[in-house]
């Protein structure tokens, strides 16, 4: 065996290893008994040791310095390889696995504080998440930006200066556009109970319209809903509630999005470097482009109007164009993963601005919710009623994952560029999702995108399949004429 | 740190690494999407191996030379450990990986062998399982007993000649009270249909009942009742069918007892070579001792009566006494896991000279399904009717489990020496198993046999614990006094 076909066998196994510690954590937010943590924290712990070491064994130094890459493929894998070992070697293991066990029991703490609404019951564990992310960060930035170390666990090659100045392009045109839509009169809020087992019933055959393959993935219900796996086993997680059923419909489309780009990877890449998703900012593309763009739009939302009336009977809506009106209301509220389009993507600079500051030591642990609320207001014009609304939202900081948040909003903006080039590439799309035909679109978008993997860097994912570099525009361009229409602007 | 506590530590975190494993196939069982069968086979193998490195790496071997046991609790991880070892060295990772691989993907052939009723299409798979475990069993034997060898996994210490005394002891008692009782008039069999919600209903709570903590577990539904894991993360499955409650009710009761001995052992020994169940054989003494000698009692029955009444209303049978003898009916059938207590060990029996003869290579697989409807016809009296009924009805051995069966018998015969000593034990044991309390007995249980794990033998745990030399008398002994009464022998 040569050196490359060495390194791709032992590279094969870690990649079922890391599998497997995914499906360790899908079962631990579905079906892990509540008594368990400690001992999972212990199992993750170990799973994590595994998968570090042989990250960061000698013969992976050694297989790099002997591999030749004979084609494209080849060089994106050793390329994969190369970024995994060289950031591997420079986390200690010790860190890593007490960031396993750490994050993993911290879990449970988060959800208990954000059930008593308690962020001081939270403060000291994410403060040790934090000191160990400030050492990780520091580890692999090795004199650089550690912050943008972080990132680019999610983002590789993306920093975060550029970030902001992209963000700050997008933050006055999405002001000006929440300040116009909000000074209109609001389309009236659904009413009435929806049944959640027709919820998950609809949830499930809206996961097949969107091409999710339910043979080789499986629908639960969880606190957060997720995407998890990759190859020919990708599970994805929804969740329900009796007076939104669009919050359940939604979250799986936004899920099925994340996972189509997984089971739609070229199977050849199956258990390589190749056979997961390139980044967090094109993984929220799809997610994205499946849930708004597509999802929400006019002629789809004709077409899911009659399904829910099947499912549900009246529901107190009377034409396709109301209901569209309310799938789209732009609305007050806390919540960061119940935002609307033109709002959401401030929920995310909030989080950007105010982890940068936490991962810079600019903002302690101990004032970060009073941080939270008081900018929060500033953007939204209402004050947070309670850490479950505000500061305790999200699980993402106490699963340690800092630098994670901005790639929703680098995701929309990719979700703006491609829905841009699809459009010119299939100028009929409109009637095929009037019949809620979505083959056409998730099928240009696993030919451009999905199939692709990790063979292009990301930023390069997204400029090849669009024919254009990705810029903010395409994104403020939809959203302004989108919601300048719903709302007469 | 002594060589005893880095021996420990490493084994510490060996263990948590077999408790993702076994979480793994408990996921493949209740969870897992059916086209991920082929990928999961990877991940099992690339566990396999890890785990294999792990228990054959150099560093144990030296731990070994160096420690020294300072306790009875250090002697007994070190000779658990050294046997862990010697076993691990003997068998190339080659194999084990292979067969790791080969046993997941056989569960899917098997399954669906067993739907269609066609043993020639898992035929070819099971020769490559038995080609592979014989080779297993020979580097295991070192020039000894295959089959012993094999045996050895699940019963350490046992002898396949010892057991085929134990075995030929009991087989006259059996085959006599068989006659007796089929030649007796029968009690009428359960009626009706009963809702398959409210089993598992009432599965939970007559979980609960005996004592499984379902904080640290949970219970699902598979093809093939189990249980899986230890410590904080013990979990069930049972099945249901909705003309036969008994069916549902009982494999709960039945892997409670499995599931409480895991969940019993002193928390001090978690995740060390102590801290799982001695042996299958001890394993089916608490999962037997719980489903018949206790929960199939005279006085359970009449409270569990109580029970179904309140869940089923009136089902057709009139006063306790009738009800008893419904559950302890004797009846003709095909099925293991469905079986009489006075049939069940003529089943083992079966499997357990089959499987002696297809390692020893006397039997081709190729000949096992007519030598299994021959034998079954000579011992049953009737034919098998097909394929699921006869030898493809058990999931065993498509997953390389030879050796296995054996001890279901043998943990008959414990179960029924650890209730003549429960019974000496606790004198008003009857009235507290009419009042539907398990407490008394479950306690005793727990703090005889299973708070030990694995620090006594299995042989030894079972002597300890009942102060006499174990032996088959006692379970004959209270199965003709039982079925006697029963059926005016």
């Amino acid at each position: 065996m040569s050196a490359y076909d060495e390194l791709m066998a032992y590279q094969r196994e870690t990649a079922a290893l890391a599998e497997v510690a995914g499906r360790l954590s899908w079962d631990q937010e579905t079906m892990m008994p509540r008594g368990a943590a400690d001992q999972r924290g212990e199992e993750m712990a170990a799973m994590e040791t595994v998968l570090h070491a042989r990250r960061t064994d000698a013969r992976v130094a050694d297989w790099l310095d002997r591999a030749e890459a004979r084609n494209a493929v080849a060089a994106a894998n050793l390329r994969h390889i190369r970024r995994d070992y060289d950031r591997g070697v420079k986390v200690p293991a010790r860190l890593s696995a007490e960031l396993a066990r750490l994050t993993s029991l911290a879990h449970r703490v988060w959800a208990e504080a954000r059930a008593d609404d308690n962020f001081a019951a939270f403060a000291p564990t994410l403060k040790t998440i934090v000191a160990l992310k400030r050492e990780e960060g520091a580890a692999l930035a090795d004199g650089g930006d550690v912050y943008d170390a972080l990132l680019n666990d999610y983002e590789p090659g993306a920093t975060a200066s550029e970030l902001a100045t992209m963000f700050g392009a997008l933050r006055p045109r999405l002001v000006a556009l929440r300040e116009a839509v909000l000074g209109k009169p609001q389309p009236k809020a659904l009413n009435g109970h929806f049944d959640e087992q027709k919820q998950m019933q609809l949830s499930r055959m809206l996961a097949k319209t969107f091409g999710y393959d339910m043979s080789r993935g499986r629908v639960d219900k969880a606190v957060h809903p997720f995407s998890s796996g990759s190859g020919d086993d990708v599970r994805i997680t929804t969740r329900t509630n009796g007076l939104d059923p669009f919050n359940c419909f939604y979250s799986t489309i936004h899920e099925v999005g994340h996972a189509a780009y997984e089971q739609g990877i070229d199977p050849a890449y199956r258990l390589t470097p190749l056979g997961r998703g390139v980044s967090m900012g094109v993984h929220e593309s799809q997610s994205r482009i499946y849930e708004n763009q597509l999802g929400r739009s006019r002629p789809f939302c004709g077409w899911l109007f009659g399904q829910m009336k099947d499912a549900f009977g009246d529901f107190g809506i009377g034409s396709e164009h109301a209901f569209y009106a309310v799938v789209n209301r732009v609305h007050d509220g806390y919540i960061r993963t119940e935002a609307d389009e033109v709002q959401y993507n401030l929920h995310v600079l909030l989080r950007f601005d105010l982890e940068r500051q936490i991962i810079s030591g600019a903002l302690e642990v101990e004032d970060l919710e009073e941080a939270w609320n008081t900018r929060f207001e500033a953007d939204f014009g209402f004050a947070v009623d309670k850490a479950s609304d505000g500061v305790l939202q999200d699980v993402h900081w106490s699963g340690g994952l800092f630098g994670y948040f901005p790639t929703y909003t680098l995701g929309n903006v990719y979700a703006g560029c491609l829905m841009k080039a699809l459009r010119t590439a299939i100028p009929e799309l409109d009637a095929q999702l009037a019949e809620g035909d979505l083959s056409g679109a998730t099928g240009w978008l696993k030919a451009r995108v999905q199939r692709h993997g990790g063979l292009y860097e990301p930023r390069a994912v997204i400029e090849k399949a669009c024919g254009f570099a990705p810029s903010e525009a395409p994104l403020l361009d939809y959203l302004e004429a989108k919601f300048g229409a719903l709302y007469g602007l």
